[in-house]
């Protein structure tokens, strides 16, 4: 069973109509129904709980948290963002969404700015498979449509992805790496770009499929925990050792 | 249900005395045992069956083909290592272990020598894991040791891996990428190291799991098979187009 | 000084008068006169010469080779195919352009099909810098554009490259892996996309820019030729050694 | 030329003799010296200098920034951290040294812990060439010694290198991913693991060599520096544009 944690920071939704016709209950809602499956284990958490719902409770009880944010990433405070980021490290997967590229918890991980660059004309967007032989790329086709989306283009302030999984191609001209993994400590990492508020992205079956694709992959098991720091006795002999 | 061969070339344990009493009936014996687990249908074929044991219908039957050869490589017909070629750019997994570094199957598909250095006096290996968020890390601690190994050390004439899992280091002076994967079309291919004929790795525990979480690995689900050659009819409309 | 010898089929430019129009002397002379530079001495060569002049002595004196193939792959002697690629290995850059994707000498480098898409409408390619850190990107802007390229779309049965530079954008709805580093034993190869015979390609400043770049970056010194093979005598004392 | 800023936090040779006598005058003119070439313009900064010697004027005066620092990793102010840190984003070198995997600008580009296991016996080290095409291991043999170090060993808390240049063989059992390169926007940074203050690494001329190949390779020309934000003219037209 993977303990799955959905985190939205859930201020489009309740704030503007046109957003909450397409996800009365929030994206997290939207994603949670979506990825619903026997092995999978779903909780959500939002911005105005306690802790944002992130305690060290719930985090405790998280296998891989989904991160969704947009307009109130200043608002995550810093006590939960550090709190994510051990847990990351430790070996929790994190699947970062759209545009949660300049969320406090995507951009400490990375060390870089993670900007891009981004224009909202409902553009179509193509999602190319270009590792086929990725688990986070199972039962897709070669490609899938967004009929309208927010474009993201390139240069796409990241590190270079430990594996870069799809390319987009947007209507208006621009590329995108779109899926990309990053290996991080014990941790794995995810981000996917779709997911504009104003479009239904996260009812698309190839969308939800790839989340859920993606929480397997963060989900597997890995490695004992390191041991780092000072560690005085040889596992060998040291010549002229004093 | 993963279905996985287990290929071995089965040249010295039948004709060396001193390697039978390690392995009686064989290295491929010996791992099958090994890894047998409820989710593993486990076959294996050897040189000396006809077609090597590799025919069309024993691989249309297999997720995860795991290699040895040694001193055969060049009895592998042509044909055979063509058919595994094949099914690996397919999407079938395939697990090379040792000195198959050398084998026809494994060159082709790294397009490189794959040579190394090596040297046999049954001195320590220590396996350091260096990527524990790794699947095929799963279950190890920061290393395991080999108290007597055949070394292989750098320089490894192979393409950067995808991902550099291991990283051995050798009583005698060298280092070693001792375990690496490389994505290749649809298939997953993981090098692992350890495995020399003299020695009784591969009833090592850790060796052993290492090649389970590899065959897991390895048969994960992909997406689909990609299309290419002539794609006369754009996706979308272009201009100028007479 | 570096020496770098263009190598090209030469076919299309003597037969097809379409062709010839764009390029009189051969692509290999627009690539010639376009990149000519202090640092460089540059040569070209051709199928139809003997050993198609890439003789031991002409390797000998070559630190780059380009190469530009298309329909006479399979015409090009598998001799000098070797001799190409052991040199490659032994620290010979290589540049390997447009539809020399298939040819022999990359498909034998590369280990895979090295197939890809392709459609002939001459329609716009957009060629997006997503390294712009890299040596090869050196003096362009975020993007070039080619008014009119025959388009190549993934999936590219290509390894992972080491690094990924340029992405390509096309007109027709499909994306490309455009620039695409490669290490393979002492040598450093770069496959760039651009040039189909039909267009001015060759002519164009962002495309010989790239091809000079490249040369640069694929001639900078490296280390010692590896030692490889048995090494009986061990770095450091092994106990228990008989 | 290129400009190159050594900084060295400069405490252990002011105040310890034993590593005064190793390094009389700092571990940064050591390195100042050893470097020292007509290719290069060499300035080096402290910790004690006012903005720790790196001015907005320095740095816009510097390619290559290289870093030691140990013992006083805290007292660097986080205003010139930035500083830096946003240099290097804009396309500026840095190479960081051995003690500055914890340094304050090598975690922030990181975005990891970058921990290690450490013991200081003096042992010896052995670094190994494990990609002999990349030009930081230019005019080395397959391998080079250090007869007495501090051990760093894995797991190194880093993200997966872009390329891994050398792999270190410890006497007491661990090994160590010693040459890292990372690309960050613009930036190019190198990690290299030699150079403890308690013995003379700075002056051995194969880590001087690695030293100076890393500024050349830090320091070569790259692509224009990205556009990013808001970018509402597309450069086709999208349909059903309103």
């Amino acid at each position: 069973m993977i303990n799955v944690t959905i985190w939205n920071e859930f201020e489009h939704e309740r704030k503007e109509e046109h957003i909450r016709a397409i996800y009365p209950d929030g994206m997290h809602m939207a994603i949670a129904r979506g990825i619903a499956a026997e092995d999978l284990a779903i909780r959500t958490a939002t911005l105005e709980e306690p802790e944002h719902g992130l305690t060290e409770a719930v985090l405790d009880d998280t296998d891989v948290l989904i991160w969704w944010g947009h307009i109130a990433h200043r608002r995550v405070e810093d006590a939960v963002v550090e709190r994510v980021y051990n847990r990351v490290l430790d070996g929790m997967g994190l699947i970062v969404l759209h545009s949660a590229h300049v969320s406090k918890i995507f951009r400490k991980l990375m060390g870089t700015g993670c900007m891009l660059k981004w224009r909202e004309l409902g553009e179509k967007e193509r999602i190319w498979v270009v590792n086929p032989a990725h688990p986070i790329a199972a039962g897709l086709d070669e490609y899938f449509e967004l009929s309208q989306e927010e474009m993201y283009g390139e240069h796409f302030d990241i590190p270079t992805p430990d594996e870069l999984v799809f390319i987009s191609w947007f209507e208006g001209g621009e590329v995108f790496r779109s899926g990309c993994t990053f290996y991080r400590g014990l941790g794995r990492i995810f981000y996917f770009r779709p997911g504009h508020e104003t479009y239904p992205t996260y009812h698309d079956p190839n969308v939800l499929k790839v989340i859920a694709n993606a929480v397997r992959w963060a989900a597997a098991p890995r490695g004992a925990k390191p041991v780092r720091g000072h560690c005085p006795e040889p596992l060998e002999p040291v010549r002229g050792r004093s």
